[in-house]
C-alpha cells in the first residue's frame, strides 16, 4: 500500500472548552483524519483536514444497513509534557477483527497508528492536562456506496475524530447501581457481539433507557441463549472478586474482547492474584453473595477505566456489594491503571507508546 | 402536530435510465422528502427538496451506534395511468414499531403517507411502466446528534427516497438455491430482529457472502437459541407447502413481521387453503421432504414479492424442492399478488390505495 498523508490545516481554530467542563464526546478537535476505500484503488488518499461535516448520498449503505465499525482509545498528556497512547496496537487489531466480521476491507494497522500520531501532533494543544482528563480518540469506518441491495459496500471511509474528555463520572469514582436485564438481549453467539459495530449499541438503547428510568446507571447483560450467564455491563466488561479470586466471563463470541479487560487480567496475574475466565451465571453470583463471598464487582472499559459496582438488581432482588463502597482491589486497579496511563507510575507491561511524531517534522 | 409541507423543485432534472436497465436501488428520482426532529420542536419542517447529499457531523450517532430504522414499499403505475401503493399504512405502522424498539420518537403515520403521496406526485414521471417494474420507496430515520455517549439521539432526520426498479430477478421468477446457515445468527429473541434496523442487515452480510461464494443466492436463518428453528430467508419471510397445507414460522420476536407475509396468509385463507403459523425445525422439514410431503417452498418480500425455492443445503445435505421447478401455488400467488399490485386484477382485500394527491393542486 503506497500511502502519502497530506495535511490541510484549519484557517479558523475553534476556542477550547474549559477543562472542568469537558464531559464525554461533546467537543471535537480542529482536525480529523480521513481515508477512502474503493474496489479499484483500495484504501487511498489518507488526509488530515479541518474537522468538517461528512456529506453522503442518502442511499449510502451506512444509513440503511448498519455496515459500520468503530474503536475507542485515549491519549494522555504527562506531567513532563509527553503524549502517551494506551495500547493503540490492540485497538487497531480489534478494528480489523470487527472489519472482518462486517465484511469491511482490512486496514493497515501500522499506518493507521502513524496517521493517528500525525493527527494528534496537529491537534496536540487539545489534549487536556487536569487530573482525570484525556483525549478520547474515535476511529470508525462507514460504508458509503449509494446502493440499496443488501450486500457489502463497494466503498468506505475510515475516519478518526478526537474529543477532549473529562473524568467519566463527574463526581469521581463512585460505585454505580446496575440493573440485571431480563427482557432485552444485546448480542448472541453467531451474531455481531464480538465486533465493535453500531448494531450492538442500537440493540442496547431500550434496555439502557429502562434502567435509567428505574434509577440504575447501566444494565448487566445476560446471554441470549440461556438468559442466565453474565456477559457485560453496559459498554464495559465485568469482573467479580469472589473469595479472594477474580472471576470474569470468558470471551465466548458474544462479548467484546476489551482492552481494559485484558490489561486488568495481566495486572492481576502480575500481582499474583488468581484470575479465572469462565462462564458465570447470575444465580451463582447471587449465591456467592448470600454466602458472603462476593467481595467486589467492577466494570472495565476505556471510557471509565474501572467502574465499581455498588448494587445489583435482578428481578427486583437487590444486593449491595461491599456495602455499596468502592472495594480495595477496584481502587487499587483504578489507581494503578490510570497512574500508568497518565505516566505517573512505572509501566512494567510496556503498554504506553508515544502519541506524537517525534522524529520527523510534519 | 402542525405540519406545513414545502416543496422546492429541482432546476436540473436527471435523465432517466432505460426501463430495461433499472436494476434494484441503483437510480434515484429527482426529489426526496425530509423532516427534522429535535427535542424542543418535535418533528418539524417537512419538505420536498431536490435529491441531494446528507451532510452530518462526523460524531453523528448514525455513524457510530446504528440508531436507524427503515422501511421498503412500492408504487405501481397501472395500465390506465393510475398510481397505486401497496398497503402503505402497514409499512408506516411497522416503522413506528421499529422506532419504538430503537428509542426513536414516533412519526405521524397519516402525515407520512400524505407526504409520500406529495413526493410521488412531484416525481410521478419516474414510475416505470414495463411489466415487473415499479417505484421502490425507502423511508428511513437516522440519528443525527453529534455526541458519542451511548444513549438515544436528541435529534433525527426522517427521509424518503425513491428508486425506479426492474424485476428483482432479471431472468424472471426462477427458483433460487438457499444455504441453511449453521454458523452465523441474524437475530435473537430479546434483540432487534423484529425491527427493520441496520444492525440486523449488518449481522447478515458475512453469511450472505459465504452463501454466494458457495453458489447460493441467500441464506435460510435458524434461530439463535436452539439453532434449529427456521426463521427467515435472506430478507424474506419463508413459507412451505406440506401435504397441501401451508406452514410458515410464527412471529416469535426475532423475525420481521413482513407485509407480503401477512398478505399471502390472508390470500391463502381467502382461497380456503389451510395456513399454519408455528415453530418449524429444519430437521422436521427435511423429514417431510424424505417422506415426499414437502411440496413447495418460497420466500416473500416487497423486493421479490414471491421467490420460489428450488434447493436447500443444510450441512451439505442438499434437497431439491418440486424438482427445482417453480411450484403451482408459488406461481399462482406471484401472479395474483403482482396482478393486484399492478392493477391488472381485482383487489378483493382493499390493499391498493392511491399513490398521488388527486384532490388538491400542489
Ligand atoms: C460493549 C463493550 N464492552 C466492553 C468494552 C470495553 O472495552 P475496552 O476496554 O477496549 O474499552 C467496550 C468499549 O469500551 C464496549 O463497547
Ligand atoms: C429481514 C426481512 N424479512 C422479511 C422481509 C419481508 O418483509 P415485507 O414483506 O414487508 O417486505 C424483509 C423486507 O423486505 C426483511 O428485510
Amino acid at each position: 500500500m503506497g500511502h502519502s498523508l497530506t495535511i490541510e490545516r484549519t484557517l479558523k481554530k475553534k476556542s477550547k472548552p474549559p477543562e472542568n467542563q469537558l464531559g464525554f464526546g461533546i467537543h471535537y478537535t480542529d482536525h480529523m483524519f480521513i481515508m477512502d476505500y474503493t474496489v479499484e484503488n483500495g484504501w487511498h488518499q489518507p488526509r488530515i483536514i479541518p474537522y468538517q461535516p461528512i456529506s453522503l448520498d442518502p442511499a449510502a449503505k451506512v444509513f440503511h444497513y448498519g455496515q459500520t465499525i468503530f474503536e475507542g482509545l485515549k491519549a494522555y498528556r504527562t506531567a513532563d509534557e509527553r503524549v502517551l497512547l494506551f495500547r493503540p496496537d490492540q485497538n487497531f487489531k480489534r478494528m480489523n477483527r470487527s472489519n472482518a466480521r462486517l465484511s469491511i476491507p482490512q486496514i493497515d494497522e501500522e499506518f493507521a497508528i502513524e496517521a493517528l500520531r500525525q493527527l494528534i501532533q496537529v491537534d496536540q494543544d487539545w489534549i487536556p492536562t487536569s487530573a482525570g482528563t484525556s483525549l478520547y480518540i474515535r476511529p470508525f469506518v462507514i460504508s458509503t456506496e449509494a446502493y440499496l441491495g443488501v450486500a457489502p459496500s463497494k466503498s468506505y471511509q475510515f475516519i478518526i475524530i478526537m474529543s477532549p474528555v473529562g473524568p467519566y463520572y463527574a463526581e469521581g469514582v463512585n460505585p454505580v447501581k446496575i440493573f440485571v436485564e431480563s427482557e432485552y438481549v444485546r448480542a448472541v453467539n453467531g451474531g455481531i457481539g464480538e465486533a465493535k459495530t453500531g448494531g450492538n449499541y442500537a440493540a442496547s438503547l431500550k434496555a439502557q433507557e429502562g434502567a435509567n428510568e428505574k434509577g440504575y446507571s447501566q444494565v448487566l447483560w445476560l446471554d441470549g441463549v440461556h438468559r442466565k450467564y453474565i456477559e457485560e455491563v453496559g459498554s464495559m466488561n465485568v469482573f467479580f472478586k469472589i473469595n479472594g479470586e477474580v472471576h470474569t466471563p470468558a470471551l465466548n463470541g458474544s462479548i467484546l474482547d476489551g482492552i481494559t479487560r485484558k490489561s486488568i487480567i495481566q495486572m492481576l496475574k502480575h500481582w499474583n492474584i488468581p484470575v479465572v475466565e469462565r462462564t458465570i451465571s447470575i444465580e451463582e453470583l447471587y449465591d456467592y453473595h448470600a454466602k458472603g463471598q462476593l467481595e467486589e464487582a467492577f466494570g472495565t472499559g476505556t471510557a471509565a477505566v474501572i467502574s465499581p459496582i455498588g448494587e445489583l438488581n435482578w428481578r427486583e432482588n437487590k444486593i449491595l456489594l461491599n456495602q455499596g463502597q468502592t472495594g480495595e482491589l477496584s481502587a487499587k486497579l483504578y489507581d494503578t491503571l490510570t497512574g500508568i496511563q497518565n505516566g505517573l507510575m512505572a509501566d512494567p507491561f510496556g503498554w504506553m507508546v508515544e502519541g506524537t511524531v517525534l522524529s520527523k517534522q510534519i
